[in-house]
């Protein structure tokens, strides 16, 4: 018997990351979390409970043992300082595309999605974003800072410019973000109403996905920071996968607020890795586009 | 600096009583509770746990910190002495109608409705009741008492008479009740079917809101004594405020049977709080109507 | 007063063994669960709860005290020997089907299910089985054994034959156990869209009925070992209900994979407990037919 | 294989009523809690967790199996009724006593002890009582009344007169209890000193042995409604119960406040079932003195 | 009856600011937890579950009702910016001091002590700091920052001086911390022992206690985000209350470290409150010396 | 930025095998559990949470970092084959010999330790093995079979003859057991009294150490299957390991039994993982003996 080191990576994503076409990274981040913290985690819980996802989806018809994906882990952040936290993020993700391969991003906050994306923007000047959530994250500032996870789009905004920016699932905001939002971006209250024709419109833009896991209802989410009734199934979730893989161009994705502790049945666990699986099989048919 | 008294108001609910049009109370009773107890502790779980909840609602395109509302906590009840902390209810709901306000209450369990439609139909004999529940609540006796959250609502048909009591959503029961309701209420079984109907045709009666949240599916709002599966989304709950909103004078709501520590990730106590802004939201747009 | 043994069998399922029609026993076995096991609970952890279940049903438009029902506990199990304790389930639906009476099965993960299969199929050579489940449960082999619950549905197809398998709700497994039900069993993917059709289709036959309680969504049923996003609502199961009370011939029934602790709400006990009424309901109607 | 009800005794305690010498019966009432409820459902959890309690005890030598035991399971109260309640509580314990049995009485709240004590009193009008506890449970009245759990040693004081009673561990109480306690108990704070001589002292007596298990250290027993820090440890209670052991006339013996939603570890259940295991030998090897 | 606003202070703190002699206030920070956080949520959980904490204690046979004490609740602080944050605590325990009353202070993580020892220092020049702890907190610096909850007794060492820190029951550090501790403070590895003769030795300096509730150990504190086995008990903290009556100066006290969500039981919210109490009376009665 | 693959490898063990001296493998394995199964997560548990445990040992004054040790993480075991997850632990542990290593092993239930000592006794003829736990462990059979957690020790001492099993901490088991071990082994029920002795008696001779973590009372515990109130407090432990230290010639160490599941305050994930830190530093001090 040979005895080798111990390999958790989330279920069958063990390519090397030399080989690798996509890599997974996880940011152990909560630090502007208003309400309750506890996002940190969800990386590694996310690899420990994919020992109950199947590697073959019935949903894409795809395997993630026919592709190269690597799990590189948690990356190694300061506590407690949120500026060189985020400029970590951006490294890792400058380095994933500068190797050319495509970043799948597991939060932490959703304030992480803010140097994904705009490491992302330098390569892609036309970078669309998709953006299920239930809250607005459009805030100008929050509790006095400008980068917190109520702010972050609007700050991304202030490169990505008007336009480019698709929410969809919004819930919850305050009055001056639902009206900023009618000036400068696409926002669909409630649900995924207009997804697909969206995905048709921009089908062959670079189109970079952040899914914020609490945009669905906190009956089948309960394992994150600040539920909010109302949100969608699971089976909505997987009908906007569907409209993704009509993307051609897809060059990240992440999926962020999964706060394991929360839930203890653990099936929230199983939402964030589910959904983990069906986009990096979509990171891996749209490269074979 | 300055420093102040702890104020844990509702979410923004921090006015005083003089000035208030809405007046939110929550009784801590569980006292004849059947299977699980615990409503006791609902009302200071919302308070606590309303820190997640925005004062906006895109709902209502309404704001609370625009509108005057006090919290004026837990009545402070004997233990295990169920008339006598029923008249305390009926004695606080009595001031608050007295005063020229609305009363906003918070459960334990349901039985503590019915002190609050009694006061309530000494001022409004014409008093109309819309009914969201899993349970019929129309037992003659239970556990050989007339008051209990089983009997509650056939009690208070006593004083309301016939065809005064709307019910939706129930899905638990025993034969007899489902059979009396036949003829003496309305009865909307396992959904909401009809409630918009309902609405047009009591538009311009004295109406009282109660919710019962356990009317939602397990799914949705696990945290309750006797989870009964089968019941609503909270996007049905939603499309049920937008009909409340179409009643021109709602003389009072309540909100019962949030058990807080049933449901470990908070889930419920975010489905009490936010059901609990659109209900006051609610209360104060009917006012100026 | 007079003081006698304590009686814990599911809500006024209280006749004895003679006297019934309706035999419920529970099988206390999780030996090849391969994810997070703890089904050996369920039969006790139903019975307790059962107290917040009513007797009546809404749906059926019957009442448990109306039958005739014996519940005779957990089986008495050897721990870690798998053959030996299905021998033991075998010898039980023997007992059951001999004395004429039929069995309600609690598991314990799903491959208890094939030795009722086993034991039921000797009596009934045409059997039909209705199979609600999130997993396909069709692989060859699992972890190097052909008994386990990732197997014993293809195992039980090699007496029963083809085309007497109808699965619905299935979202997970394999590539191959895909291929191999498109061959073999009539199988659903993803809902239970064509159930009403098949119950038509197989109405005089005799058939057993199968349900993985994980078929239902994690949001509704997060109690279980391996929760697989993207099922169905409980008012899919209980259209399912009412379509198998159209069926002339039901020989036996199963609820399986619930793990009460993994979900501290009770609501996934509560699912259990109240599909549990309606399957010894149908089965008592569907007697008398 | 032979099928038969279901039999949920405590761990082996699976004789008839008519010939055992020691009858369990458990009093699910917890009505008058002032703070968190749940101690109801405490008999059913110590019997279904009494699989993992062995037979023999180490610390008496003495195996349950070979004693006569019943176990007659929950009385059947009325719900938020606290008078009726006890009063049922009350007839059973006469009706043990007449059939020259020993109650062992599982609880519920501390105030299902009032009625075992008076139904003992009758019979023994010298009747003695050690009781362990954190609460002094000698308030005159508690909010108004004058049966409760916080009342109901100093309302059986009345009966039971001066110098009777014997309290250890008590370490929470208003500070009228405990002058109170000086001049009419004996009162034992924060420890079990002296608990060795008391026995002594009235070896020979009719003693009834009351064992709150919130005297233990929440560390050791957290799944109780009013867990207070500083308590013992559960070597100490064995210590005590070898005490017990030299007793020669214990006329019955309660456990009460366990609270098994409040811990989910089952380590509170394991606490009292051991103990309860414990108790149910003393009093079998009292009876052969 | 008359109704007023909600006040949730601590069990019986219910005096004005004006009155007071002892101000409480909760700080909700745990932006530098390394490991788990939720510290931020500890003072609300204190105030709802002192409700199960009676006014009297019998350790120092002394009532909370018999002194004036505000709860001035969650100071109101920045997300995300730590050294914001430090200023607002240290510009609150700046207006206690002027205001000529005592800071009773609830975490939030342990740098909280931070800047009340800073605010402290510059009235009372040789002010010394008895310090119970799991952990060292003596790291020159922690993932790169010199503020954080691991070095800010090593920070305050720098205003303190040497020889003016008391450590007790430490058990976790790393090895410089050890070496650095025996030089310039005074540290007693493992268990309290000494605390005596410090106290008296101490006896007429100004002194200030802080409390990291994980000097406990965990089975008596699992709610704690970093939890160290081999911890003191509850009666080894009653005890060095016991010996902080005896100081004659004391200027101040906190308790940190509660992280409420981590105990499902409750009990480590029983430990603060009780611990609370215990620190509030032991400010009155000082300040009476 | 350098990314590379995840390394989840217990806390600063990370090691190649090659250069490592001691070699952690964890046996996901809880296949005759009894009572409450999931010690199979026990072995990941640890992984994750190490990050909340110091390198350094105050108890040994020693780092981990300071020695070579390798974590491969789980074994690869089939699911429900008890005789065949055996030969496995067998197999790895005969690999580990040979090449010169020391095995460190995490349960999984303590059968695992069955197939350890086999291997390690074919190389040390005079195995001594000293074993901490609640239970004897010693039955003869259990539920029919002859291996089992149950019974391991007993099998064991087939091989290991008489006078060579050492147990400390034993509380539970039945009456033959205990009558067994007074003519085969040493026992000392209840506490670790002698163990010191015993240490000075076998000072130079192969020694394995094998810890049930269940020896510990629940209340420092209560993350294990079938807690035993009664047990040894956590600085107890910590005596031991000082003795363990004495010892001249470990061969290797595990600790079991840890069900992490089962207590969500994590607090036992902490006992096992500073438990396993100490391990680990014994086995390489006792190497440089």
């Amino acid at each position: 018997m040979k005895l080798s080191k111990v390999d958790l990576s989330f279920q069958s994503c063990t390519s090397s990351y030399d080989e690798a076409d996509v890599v997974i990274y996880s940011v152990p981040m909560d630090a502007t979390t208003s309400f309750r913290p506890g996002t940190r985690f969800a990386g590694n819980a996310i690899r420990v409970d994919s020992f109950g996802v199947e590697w073959y989806s019935p949903y894409r018809d795809a395997d993630l043992k026919d592709f190269k994906t690597v799990d590189t882990g948690d990356l190694d952040l300061p506590i407690g300082a949120v500026e060189d936290a985020l400029d970590i993020v951006y490294e890792a993700t400058k380095t994933v595309i500068k190797d050319g391969k495509k970043p799948m991003v597991i939060g932490g906050e959703h304030l992480i999605t803010y140097p994904v994306l705009k490491a992302l923007h330098e390569k892609y000047n036309d970078l669309h974003v998709i953006h299920l959530d239930a809250h607005t994250d459009l805030r100008e500032e929050f509790f006095g800072r400008e980068l917190s996870h109520a702010t972050f789009m609007r700050q991304a905004h202030k490169f990505l410019g008007d336009h480019k920016i698709f929410q969809f699932g919004i819930r919850s905001g305050d009055k001056h973000e639902f009206e900023w939002a009618k000036k400068h971006i696409h926002q669909q209250k409630f649900d995924f109403e207009g997804l697909d024709k969206i995905v048709e419109q921009i089908k062959d833009k670079p189109v970079y996905i952040t899914i914020d896991l609490d945009v669905l209802d906190p009956a089948v989410f309960p394992g994150t920071g600040t539920p909010e009734p109302g949100g969608m199934q699971y089976k909505d979730l997987l009908w906007a996968f569907d409209q993704f893989e009509k993307l051609n161009h897809i060059v990240g994705a992440d999926i962020v607020e999964l706060s394991p502790y929360l839930d203890p049945s653990g099936a929230s666990n199983a939402v964030a890795a589910k959904s983990l699986r069906e986009l990096i099989l979509i990171l891996h048919k749209n490269k074979n586009k």
